[in-house]
């Protein structure tokens, strides 16, 4: 491959394009790898097309060496399937709908589940066919809310999605641990940093599956990681250690105090250090009661829920809904605390809502033994002491309490702290819900029909170009790792004389000897917009054939580590071969 | 490459699927190279999606070797695009629309003039800048009215399309010119018997534009060739040769005579030639004239439009409308016959037709000083020897009438004959549609700026796929080109001793020669089935490992020839290395 570029569909931009905030998007539209041509809608311009299809190449050959199939499907697809499963209504908003000339509803594929499940269940029907993973690299679509960043979250995007079939749960486990493998070997190769995070708790007894994120300040997904140790979480995932219970025998009696305008934690704090107790209080001892209702999928009605967490954490609300998806969850409005007199605004209490009827569940931490103050239902009014276990009996517990930094990690080893990351690939073992949906069956050893279980495992191969560049840049532009720039070098020839015709010579050497090349062979351009243009690009490795030409020397540069080396106009071929093929 | 059938997605079909009609679509298949996902789309199984990028890589090629510039747009497009362009309009029901989830339309590209114009004009800006030609290969999207024949016409569909951008017309030509033969090649390369047809006549003013057709009685393309030269044409475009005037002097005098119930032509010329005229009338003697009537964009007049043509030929109304266009055309009804009383069915003559102003084009062959027998606006009543130039003078010519087996070939040599094709490809010299609506100005060398001129060019990549197989089959199965050939060879196990064993081996030894392998491992599958399978699928080269083994011998087949030879086991890999690479 010679790429020239005094021909090349290729006009750098010296600043940042005015709806760009994050470095990949600014880069790689100002490096013209991309182009906008609807909101979250993106053209890969010719340099671009070379990255994606790179790490496309990549992606398939880790899925080829995992025996997982290429495959194309459409796009459009029947709502048929998708009303099967229940996708045409769950997807909401994201989906794009629209319909053919004989008013028949479709769709634009978000990811193809559905079409594979049906194609297997035409193709297969023994156990002996089993296992199978299909794979394809293809154009998804999305109607994102909020498509922002230029490539990274967009409408229509390139993704990889693959799908396992198995005859049982161990077989499942197999395919998703082989796919769990690859997807480390695919983003080692594309020289990411990245972690590997549970996405749901394990608890909630979902499915297993795990999301892997690029690390960058950029990213949408938050997540936790340990000081000492490989532990890594989504927050919605996090599960916070349940202490041991404390004996109960020896703790002071429940009492009610009289605790005048202290609706909130501080106030209350603050009154009860005041009145003379015998000891301390933090927001800590004190335990909070919030109140939400939640709504169950199917039904009309709308129900309370307690929940009792330490008053110096707030409930997170985005764990609550994890904690209770598929179940609806509102906060109340006043009509609901009208409906409920019970419920004295800012000194709610466990008696009020066990007596009441109230679903009360606790945060983990909140083990029998431990003594709490908390609201007496009366205006006012606090108790202090109220021991679990002995004074009230919870009626389970629930992990949504804020996750903060210092908290200790999960796995006993270190503490938390939060980042930032890109979902770059998700690993799912999806089980039976489009199996079951499309009655999907082999035919088993003993002659019985054996319901198939299923992965779906999917990478963001156009996100990934865009993650690789939040990683992998400087002030001046992108640094591209070697398995996936645009070019192995970048031959640039700068000055009046012969430099131009003896880079386009080099050049085609290097091509000649297996490098793909881009040549900077443009006249009456200067040097230093040539240098620009050639650190905004980002190719591994560059050659500058500049004014030492007349002595016999040329530039090696490497764009990564900022080296700079004068060689002998003879070696330059033999010296950037090796440069470019360092594992060779 | 080495494919195992032991364990390749493909469950291959006895009997031709139920809606299939074509060869290609029942054998694409049975042959599990596509399923269907919904009317016209299609999902492409292992085996397909290799030739699909076996076609896509040749056109690739090619392209890069006249220096297009391969880049990917997206599929989503909004309205306002195409709006612009006219095309939201003018794309009626074939064009999928969409809105996102604000109310924005969108539609789904049935090809990309506006984004590539838009793309162009955003990049460059002087003349130093062209010519520039770029392209892609993408799904397109299309609402046929009626899908069909599998792949051959989908609904989602793969396609190669390009666009060039020049200064001045001379360098539209040279762009249009290296395109036109970069299709020769890749047709060439990819073993089709094809045609190019002009798809619009010259004369009628349009641009030029030339469609590719692979010759196919299945395709849904007629066109025209001549016995005898490489003239060949769409039937709109064919342009009938105008005879040389003759002399009007000596001719006998129009004359009026009364023709008792002759409304037809054959009734005419059988009362003329039972009337004593003194010489024979044939249907060619008749001068019939139709009238229709039209109606001009963006008005709401239908005006009447009479057509004169020889007696024995009908108006064809696909070479009217071609002629016609974008002017809608469109027959009359009894009110329009009631609201012109001078039109006397049957009897219709050129004399009514002048003298109430209808406009009167005649077919090229009524030249001045030919003679004819037509209508005297008089119910019963013919005019005979009416002579053209002395008795009448039509308003020009059209050239609508019919094209028939046997015509002269337009290029003075042999005759036409009607055959049909497949369109597989189209080179287009736009113009300026495009930069006129977008307003794509260049700055020139004088400072002045200059509108940029367009091309564009397509080829049908997935149905370039069906076209092959149309072409190249037998009643057993597909025979593939070796260019786009799913595999080099396919290696054949059958036998229940080690003849699997020695199978994989062979398979193994050829993949490290660099062949692409397709093996049949599989265990309890009779011979006989894996030969049909083998004959199925195509694939160019097999090698049987029978029976023949415990005496050394294996067996070398030719698909495409029949050829069979047994050859001994230690120069099996030597012989299938040189009857895969025959050019090599």
């Amino acid at each position: 491959m010679l790429l020239r570029m005094s021909t090349l569909f290729l006009r750098t931009l010296r600043e940042d394009p005015a709806d760009a905030e994050v470095p990949s998007h600014k880069l790689l539209v100002r490096g013209v790898f991309v182009r906008r041509a609807a909101p979250g809608v993106y053209s890969w311009l010719p340099l671009g097309k070379i990255v994606l299809e790179n790490v496309a190449a990549v992606v398939r050959e880790e899925m080829n060496a995992i025996d997982a199939q290429e495959v194309l499907l459409p796009a459009l697809l029947p709502k048929e399937y998708f009303e099967a499963s229940g996708r045409w209504d769950e997807y909401g908003d994201t989906l794009f709908r629209l319909k053919d000339r004989k008013g028949a509803d479709y769709l634009l594929g978000p990811t193809h589940e559905e079409l594979f499940t049906l194609l297997v269940k035409g193709e297969y029907t023994s156990y002996k066919d089993f296992p199978v993973a299909l794979y394809q690299i293809q154009e998804k679509f999305r109607d994102e809310a909020r498509p922002r960043a230029g490539v990274l979250r967009g409408r229509e995007f390139h993704m990889k999605d693959s799908y396992s079939f198995d005859i049982d749960d161990e077989g499942l486990q197999t395919s998703y641990d082989k796919h769990r493998a690859a997807y480390q070997r695919i983003f080692d190769r594309l020289g990411l940093e990245y972690v590997i995070v549970s996405a749901t708790a394990g608890a909630m007894g979902g499915s297993k599956s795990e999301e892997f994120l690029a690390v960058a300040p950029t990213g949408e997904d938050t997540f936790v990681r340990s000081t000492e140790s490989e532990y890594a979480a989504n927050v919605e995932a996090v599960e916070v250690p349940a202490p041991q219970a404390l004996p109960i025998e020896g703790l002071p009696e429940a009492k009610v105090h009289h605790t005048p305008d202290t609706a909130t934690i501080r106030t209350l704090v603050d009154f009860l250090n005041g009145a003379g107790l015998g000891r301390d209080f933090s927001e800590a001892d004190t335990l909070k009661n919030v109140l939400v209702k939640t709504r169950a999928p199917g039904t009309d009605e709308w129900e309370l829920l307690a929940i009792g967490v330490p008053g110096d954490r707030e409930v997170d609300f985005e764990r609550l809904e994890a904690a209770l998806e598929p179940t609806e969850v509102s906060i109340l409005d006043e009509a609901d605390f009208a409906a409920n007199p019970f419920l004295v605004l800012g000194y709610i209490g466990p008696k009020a809502l066990l007596d009441n009827k109230v679903r009360y569940l606790v945060d983990p931490r909140v083990v029998n033994g431990t003594r709490w103050v908390t609201g007496a239902d009366k205006a006012d009014h606090h108790v202090v002491d109220l021991v679990v276990g002995r004074d009230f009996t919870p009626d389970g517990t629930i992990d949504v309490a804020e996750v903060r930094d210092g908290d200790p990690s999960p796995d006993g080893r270190g503490t938390l702290y939060t980042a930032r990351g890109i979902e770059i690939g998700h690993v799912f073992q999806l089980g039976r819900k489009y199996t079951d949906a499309f009655e999907v069956d082999a035919l088993g050893p003993d002659g019985k029909p054996k319901r198939i279980t299923m992965g779906s495992y999917g990478i963001g191969v156009s996100r990934v170009v865009a993650s690789v560049v939040e990683q992998s840049h400087d002030d001046k532009g992108i640094v591209w790792p070697r398995e996936i720039a645009p070019a192995d070098v970048h031959v640039v020839g700068t000055g009046k004389g012969r430099q131009i015709e003896e880079a386009l010579r080099i050049a085609r050497e290097l091509e000649a000897q297996g490098l793909r090349v881009l040549v900077d062979d443009r006249k009456g351009v200067s040097p230093g917009v040539k240098f620009t243009d050639s650190e905004l690009l980002g190719i591994p490795t560059t050659v500058i054939v500049g004014r030492g030409l007349d002595a016999g020397l040329v530039e090696l540069r490497d764009r990564a580590e900022g080296g700079r080396e004068e060689v002998a106009l003879d070696t330059v071929v033999d010296r950037t071969v090796a440069a470019c093929r360092p594992r060779h």
